[in-house]
């Protein structure tokens, strides 16, 4: 393959970029800060979205669909949220274009809006303004729903599906009658999020909740799903917001209870986006390009045929073409790569970088002994096996595929947790080993702050099955009551 | 049901209105121009999209996303289609808010971008702009990709789903080597528009080219189908079209051919939008709701139970869960209405409102008999049916209601096609019966123009089956080679 090749010990940031560039995944748009996001890397948003789609709806929620713009004036309701994402709101101040007397495409001074429209960083205003609509009485609760949407948060430092100025992502935006069953939902929907990294992107996380400092804006509690990625740096890979009565005070929603009460109604909201695609390749990718997880990859297998004749060609593609149909009887996507315009050695290259867990070679020998050659692409091991019962072996090897991807990062995210307890300990652990580091901590946004300055490491979280322990904050030695997760963090 | 009830006859336009808003498909959004799709029309919007999916998956297309945001200076490329959509072009021409000393949040006037963003009314021009990039050589084509995605073109009059500044839409931009390709591709997505339109929209449509006058801006050729809602009046429902080299030529986008040549690319687009839920609306729904054709309906199925005591009450509910169950194992959707806040004859008129093709009532006397009551929700008919075999029955009745509601949007719209030979009686005929209005043109937009102001009558389409026949321009009385359709259109 003609690109450039760089390992991932060399230059992590610079495989990563390759990676995504190379397996036509995406690109960075003309656009400030944008990308887009190729065919490729499309095709896994799409199975994504498919299987959270589907766990959204088993869990109660339906979609629906709120506007792109935001009024200055809603925005700025919730005053945390809005003090939070404004400095990442890109603003449309006009609403149309003329033609000028050098026939020159201008702004038109006088459509000028009365009031700014902001595009949605997130939604939670523009929902909340439409649910006091919406909600009368405990009867009209709760309102369990999910957008699929793009976002804009201006970015001047980007990374392809990692940071960039439009995303894509989902956020579910929930009314409740009472503070339980919010953080039930809240709660629920993190163990969504968690079983989908776990069982979908094979990638293990660990589940917990962020510090005031790391909250988001506007929340009363934010919990977190945090991956581990190769290069020892965390990833933060879905959040679920506990927000209170924030939302509903800030837009006046209140509901008529059981008991005849006015009340303000509880809310939460969670979201993943396309940010997952970057864990999924940083997670499991190596030197040779893409490793994908079964369940998510496009392609799951690829056949490519082997012959030097027309006639070894023919009577090898018609062994394919059947071995193909036999896999597609058990529902797996398959891809039989007959181009003849490359050579075999080519597409095996082609077909590793793109990431296809097993690769089928067959050609004339094969068809004589009843076999094909069947190649893994986490393992890179090769086996014969028979054509017959080709069909469940496969299918049994690639949740095998899934199960081992699934347990290599989970072995490498375990080694990579690091009990410390002093702050030579921190530094030199963070700065040799990366991972995460578990820590005393005094509990003051001071505190975490100063080491965020000297270090680059934030708290990641207050994991959720946290063990009580009485320690001394590693940096100020202060009584500390817990240890938390620190790392660098993308 | 509490809500207003105005016919069709007395004000069409409010009848629409109160449908959408009485049977939870959508409501204005507080955002001038915009909409928020609540979840019962999201939901049709969804079975949509999945249809549309699988039909251009399977005509070979792929999935991707570009940028929303586009830079003007790419958007005024192409002249034409810059000229035709500047004036409805929101603009973004700053990237952040910040706190005022009196803690309001105002726009940051040094955060103004140097080159105004336009948010896409259409994305031929950022998608050129990339295509750029990615085609060298023959072998690079052809692209066929789509896109599914959010656009603005700012209104000032709006109506739910028909027109409001944000909708939601596919758009197809496909690449080809030759001029005959991307015709033979733009033909082969009207086909697949139409295909839709009357296999489950159940709307039968006109496939059609575009005057001049109504072309796509940017574009070669218009291909359109037209539908004809209740009122007599048309609806474009989806458009396609060959975009010639325009837009290569704009982006400076060449291949080298097969010989060796360096040539500008061929290019196609084709759309279709939320618009066809209003369509889906307005063609088949009657004075008590909705009338949605199965094939699209969220709930296909809606079971009422009917009871006195608690006893009959279990009695039937387990009757029903076990039809439920029954028509589940057939890829039906079922709603089991069990709520017990409301009478049946509320359930049965909320269903009506919404639609549902099939509600069946059941009872304890029914139980004994080994019966239910059925009634189809586009004929009102009811009938008594054994719950033996109640799954296979229910499933031919679904396919029979689909038919019978094309059927009858067929017979009125073929009704409401009116062949009229002076201009008398095309005045007469638009004023009085309304439909499509086929007529001499002398092909001239000067005569078009008059036409539509003279009758806010407009050249709908010049049907692709037209039959050639000498005639005098209804208007002028100038030569004419064929008729073309006219109508008043949404």
């Amino acid at each position: 393959m003609a690109f450039e090749k760089v390992k991932r010990s060399e230059n992590y940031s610079e495989w990563y970029n390759n990676l995504v560039k190379n397996a036509d995944m995406a690109e960075h748009a003309d656009v400030k800060g944008c990308m887009v996001i190729k065919p490729y890397g499309y095709a896994i948003w799409e199975k994504m979205q498919a299987q959270l789609d589907k766990m959204f709806k088993k869990t109660g929620h339906v979609n629906a669909y709120f506007p792109l713009l935001i009024p200055k004036s809603f925005f700025e309701k919730e005053e945390k949220n809005a003090e939070g994402f404004a400095k990442e709101c890109a603003v449309v101040t006009h609403y149309r274009l003329k033609v000028d007397e050098n026939r020159k495409i201008v702004v038109d001074e006088d459509a000028k809006l009365e009031e700014e429209l902001i595009i949605r960083p997130t939604s939670e205003a523009i929902i909340w303004n439409t649910y006091k609509g919406w909600i009368q009485s405990y009867r009209d609760l709760p309102i369990l729903i999910n957008q699929w949407a793009n976002v804009m948060r201006w970015e001047m430092r980007t990374r392809l599906f990692l940071r960039t100025s439009e995303f894509l992502w989902q956020e579910g935006h929930t009314a409740h009658s009472t503070s339980d069953e919010a953080i039930a939902e809240t709660k629920q929907m993190l163990d969504v999020y968690a079983e989908f990294a776990e069982k979908f992107l094979a990638v293990p996380v660990i589940r917990g909740v962020k510090t005031e400092n790391e909250r988001f804006a506007g929340a009363v509690e934010t919990y977190c799903i945090e991956g581990l990625m190769q290069d020892g740096k965390a990833l933060q890979m879905g959040t679920s917001h506990f927000l209170g009565q924030n939302f509903a005070k800030a837009f006046d929603v209140k509901f008529q209870s059981k008991e005849g009460k006015l009340e303000h109604v509880w809310a939460t909201s969670w979201g993943v986006s396309t940010r997952l695609i970057g864990a999924l390749i940083m997670a499991h990718s190596d030197d040779e390009g893409l490793v994908l997880p079964p369940s998510l990859a496009p392609i799951q297998v690829v056949i490519v045929p082997i012959y030097r004749s027309d006639e070894e060609r023919q009577k090898v593609e018609a062994a394919a073409e059947q071995i193909k149909l036999k896999l597609e009887d058990l529902d797996l996507s398959v891809k039989f790569d007959n181009r003849d315009t490359y050579k075999p050695g080519y597409k095996f290259a082609e077909w590793e970088l793109k990431g296809v867990p097993v690769r089928i070679a067959i050609g004339p020998r094969d068809i004589e002994n009843g076999t094909v050659e069947l190649a893994r692409r986490d393992t890179k091991e090769k086996s014969v096996t028979s054509i017959d019962g080709i069909d469940l072996h496969i299918k049994n090897l690639l949740n095998e595929i899934q199960s081992a991807i699934y347990e290599r990062a989970k072995l490498f995210r375990d080694q990579s947790i690091h009990t410390v307890n002093s702050w030579d300990e921190f530094k030199e652990v963070l700065e040799t080993k990366g991972g995460f580091i578990s820590a005393h901590w005094d509990g003051t946004g001071e505190t975490e702050e100063k080491i965020k300055e000297l270090t680059k490491a934030t708290i990641r979280c207050i994991p959720l099955d946290n063990i009580e322990e009485e320690g001394k904050c590693v940096l100020t030695g202060n009584p500390s009551k817990q240890r938390v997760l620190f790392a660098k963090a993308y």
